[in-house]
């Protein structure tokens, strides 16, 4: 890192040529409040990593830990056998809130709030440490039910491979003020609107081999019919990481 | 191309080590209609590209004339900056179509939808290729919007910069099947669900400085509270490519 990366504030991310936004960099946020506020209310993010000069942009579930980023696969798939030896990656998550339409083409937009974060990424190999992050991986998005599942076995801890990237940069990127037109184009006879958009939870659908008497259990009422995915969450997140000993895990993996 | 990724089909696209799908390859889809019928159901997508070594994932809006891919930005971004001779990317969008509750950690799960495309991306800079690819950037999403509005200037044409990638390969992968226990975890007394995700369109939201008397014109209906987004944009596509005009006009391009 260099000296015109060192960080400003100690509660934000430190800004350098990678993450500084550039474009409109009126919307450009680098606090870690800002920053795991957008990435704690997400479950899908995408990864991009190189191969052999080659872009790759991978989605998957994720979850933040910490100053941590974690994600899973298959121990075969391309993205993981890339990574297991350290690579660098940038992990984007966006929420995508309207579509904007102004009074002329140039000005048609979109309201969205985005995190790109940058680091090395990298296999978690201690078992300790592996062990943890596939308990994370469910109880993240579940609190509590990993206690409640058929235990894991060997093999399917042998082939679940866990990556953790250190946010090493980031930035958050936010455009929230639907229509903004030229000045002079509000005289003009032009219809424009602001269209919102969002990711809801439908009706959950029970499994139609469940056992008779197993009901749904409380630990998942966060996720009903309506409601915005990115609350159920989010809610999700502060919950699973609000004892210390889970909020500070990842310290013990350097 | 090599040899071993010659097309086997000519209506897919041609299968090789940078888009066959390697996990769970029962999945993977590369023909065609599934693949553009995918592309054409989103307004977002990610776009992964190198710079220096470092992997950028961008996310913006895009979208897909025949076999070519679209996006646009300022020029002065540094996605565009890098872009503008020509340069390797992947550009993915995803579905997001349910979280996936097993018996078992191990079988936790997603429902999706993605497509992973290769190419060259490249600006546009033929003035009719450009003047066209500003139309359609509108007009794909609202057909007809761009003769409904103040007409574009020449500065703000010279500030919008539009890439183009053809597509060289691309692959789909599709999980839909909800709850997959291993067959003896259904003996157990679990919960287990499938919860839903939608991405839906909110109540219309007409700009508060429209001017008395200007409605909300017709070519906007597709786009309605509570409908599915990925409906208004996959009807909208097929509207606005519905002339042999608009769907022929990349191939002026080469």
């Amino acid at each position: 890192m260099s000296a015109s990366d060192a960080p400003t504030d100690s509660a934000a991310y430190p800004v350098g040529a990678r993450n500084r936004v550039k474009r409109r960099h009126d919307r450009g946020f680098y606090d870690h409040a800002t920053v795991h506020r957008l990435l704690d209310a997400a479950a899908l993010c995408h990864v991009a990593y190189v191969v052999d000069g080659q872009p790759y942009c991978t989605p998957t579930l994720f979850w933040r830990e910490g100053s941590h980023l974690y994600w899973h696969g298959s121990s075969a798939s391309r993205m993981l056998r890339t990574l297991a030896h350290g690579t660098r990656a940038c992990l984007t998550v966006t929420h995508f809130d309207s579509l904007v339409l102004a009074r002329c083409g140039f000005n048609h937009s979109a309201d969205y709030r985005a995190v790109m974060a940058f680091g090395q990424a990298r296999l978690v190999t201690a078992p300790e440490a592996k062990r943890h992050a596939l308990v994370m991986m469910v109880d993240r998005f579940f609190p509590g039910r990993t206690a409640q599942l058929r235990a894991s076995t060997d093999q399917e801890i042998k082939a679940t491979s866990v990556v953790s990237m250190e946010i090493e940069q980031a930035s958050a990127k936010i455009r929230a003020k639907g229509v903004a037109d030229d000045a002079e184009d509000y005289a003009l006879p032009v219809y424009a609107e602001r269209i919102p958009i969002r990711t809801v939870i439908g009706a959950p659908e029970p499994c139609p081999r469940l056992l008779p008497g197993v009901r749904r259990p409380a630990n998942l009422a966060g996720y009903h019919a309506g409601r915005l995915l990115e609350e159920a969450v989010s809610e999700a997140h502060a919950l699973a990481y609000a004892t210390p000993e889970a909020a500070e895990h990842h310290a013990d993996e350097a």
